[in-house]
């Protein structure tokens, strides 16, 4: 019975300092692994990005499991600060320091390990695939993207998704997450003439033009929530004009709001929605109105089904508890998965990603390895 | 006949360093200039302010022609910025320097001394009365308004008045002031709950009732302007929050607005209408909203009549130039004097009042005491 060590691989992915976009060794080193388990491998390139694709079983297969992961790694910060070499995998009282030590190497290293034990002990009616790409903290244009877009052009698949990240807030197996409720922040800029206060029909005001505005949208209600996420959210976070003369008319003034949205809407949907509204409020006040949108992700969800019981039970049996199926938190690559199958995210406790000593203890590995061995057996059960 | 030379008057009252709340010498001056002529005097202080009252003629006369005025002057400001001895009236080209030479020390000797010389060379049917304040550039408590009282309780009167305030913008004649629209400065703090912008119902967000209020404040139309004003204006001057995190809502905003308003409004009618829609959208949000309102002044009128057409006919014929009958500009004791008799504002030109090198031009201060002197013999012919 093979026996892959996951804590022991993830210490040597911590090893390869694979800093976006550098590539560090750490997906030769899963290559080779993969390899010699049977998986065929291939390096999906783009840009200066290098990701890797990785098969076992019959390519195109109806039931085939994916695991999404990234090697890469966000900088080391502050490095006087550690307590030990971020790229050392130092274990002090089965703790594991390193960069990437919870975002996300223990996450690959368990599915990884998870797989290459599973097809060598118990090798199933289907076929396995692993994405693992090296531009997830970066720029995310030349990472799964590009592996998806390899899987279409090749005639390759997976017919549910995995994504490895950390999804717990606290304790090993409380949370999953099954989509991602959208993120849009506007910034609007008002701008009209300045004059005395006392002779306004001389100016043009632009804050009775801002106040109409933010009062429209934020009265506004986006839709009342939908079956698995709740209601979107407009919140206006500032209004600022910074004009100390009571007895001064200003020439321009400034708003920034932020909306939350479900699958109602998308970021193009809303923008055009406060175009309208800016372009009412425009003509209606001779105000000039700039606003800049900055979509920082769109919703998405894998409504509760077959996969996320799947997930669901697995954790439950290798943790006693139950997690929830959370629509929190910020972006992740499952936003180019869900493009492409049915995905859902769990992975390991998060608290210290990005941070100085990101660490891990060393039984968590090893029990996500756990989970994740035990979702491959069910799944082809 | 008896000639007051009103240029050397002016110069003696520069020379008395009367910055408010000092008399510096200057009532006195007055006063014995006053009572030469068969003036009446009487000091009427009040608090840490001296006023001058003196009456020529038959008390409570019901033809009596009042003057009022100031000789309390604003601070020096940056000596070492003026060109000439603030205190010291000095005379280069035609032009006298020093602080109160427009406002209102030349305003004052041009009325006092064309008031002297019209008693003695051509005394007249009735009474003139001077009330000349030591309190208008300071809190004005104890100024104008003691001596209205002293009129009050004497049993003394003024059937109409002119106060020698600076009124012309540019040039000499071109502007008479016939009442003031009135002013205030509302203050809103709107406080509400801090919370992160994905969860805004843990959080209670003042913006939107910010919006709101300024929304539904700044669209309402006061009025449509009465006989003698213009309408009514509201201006939203400035609103504020300072908040840089676009994923926080913040716990507090603030706005500041300026009414200027007319006779169908009084700075506690408009306080009510304000009160009670900052009632309506804190009923409504749920936001604490805090008013802080000060009134700068009421408006006030004395409509155009025989008293403004006296004064513009005088005008007229010293100086070729019609006055514009206006309610313009800032705050002067013609507020106080309105509740007692009809009340109108003429002065010279006011261009370097308050400021450093305070001056008016020699001929200016004549042709002043030619139109008070001319006001005087039409009012008593
Ligand atoms: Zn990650
Ligand atoms: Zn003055």
């Amino acid at each position: 019975m093979s026996e892959t060590d996951a804590a022991q691989l993830t210490a040597d992915l911590i090893r390869c300092p694979s800093v976006t976009p550098t590539e560090g060794g750490a997906l030769v080193l899963l290559e080779n692994l993969l390899s010699d388990a049977g998986f065929e491998c291939t390096r999906v390139d783009r840009g200066e990005v290098s990701n890797l694709f990785a098969r076992w079983g019959t390519k195109g297969h109806d039931r085939t499991f994916g695991f999404n992961g990234h090697t890469d790694v966000v900088p080391v910060g502050d490095e006087a600060a550690w307590s030990a070499d971020p790229f050392g995998a130092e274990v002090r009282d089965g703790i594991m320091f390193g960069r990437g030590a919870t975002d996300m190497k223990s996450g690959v290293a368990a599915f990884a390990a998870a797989a290459v034990d599973f097809v060598t002990n118990t090798p199933p009616d289907g076929a396995i695939v692993l994405t693992i790409t090296g531009d997830e903290e970066g720029d995310a244009i030349d990472g799964t993207t590009a592996l998806l877009d390899y899987l279409d052009s090749e005639g390759e698949k997976m017919s549910v998704c995995l994504v490895g990240e950390p999804t717990c807030p606290n304790e090993m197996g409380e949370m999953m997450k099954i989509g991602r409720r959208g993120s849009l922040t506007a910034y609007f800029k008002f701008s009209g003439k300045q004059g005395h206060s006392a002779y306004p029909h001389r100016a043009n005001n632009p804050l009775p033009a801002m106040a109409r505005l933010m009062d429209v949208m934020s009265s506004h209600t986006l839709d009342e929530g939908t079956e698995h996420f709740d209601a979107s959210t407009l919140a206006v976070v500032t209004m600022d004009t910074g004009n100390p003369a009571t007895n001064v008319i200003p020439a321009e003034c400034k708003a920034t709001l932020n909306i939350r949205y479900n699958d109602t809407h998308s970021g193009a949907s809303l923008t055009a929605w406060m175009q309208g509204l800016v372009d009412a409020v425009a003509a209606d006040t001779g105000i000039t109105i700039d606003m800049d949108v900055k979509i920082s992700g769109e919703s998405f969800i894998t409504p509760p089904g077959p996969l996320s019981e799947l997930v669901a039970a697995a954790v439950y049996a290798e943790t006693g508890r139950t997690p929830e199926l959370s629509t929190s938190g910020g972006t992740s690559d499952a936003r180019f998965v869900q493009h492409h199958c049915p995905v859902v995210e769990f992975g390991l406790v998060g608290k210290t990603m990005h941070q100085v000593d990101e660490n891990v203890p060393v039984a968590q590995i090893h029990q996500l390895k756990g989970i994740y061995t035990r979702i491959l057996r069910d799944y082809f059960a």
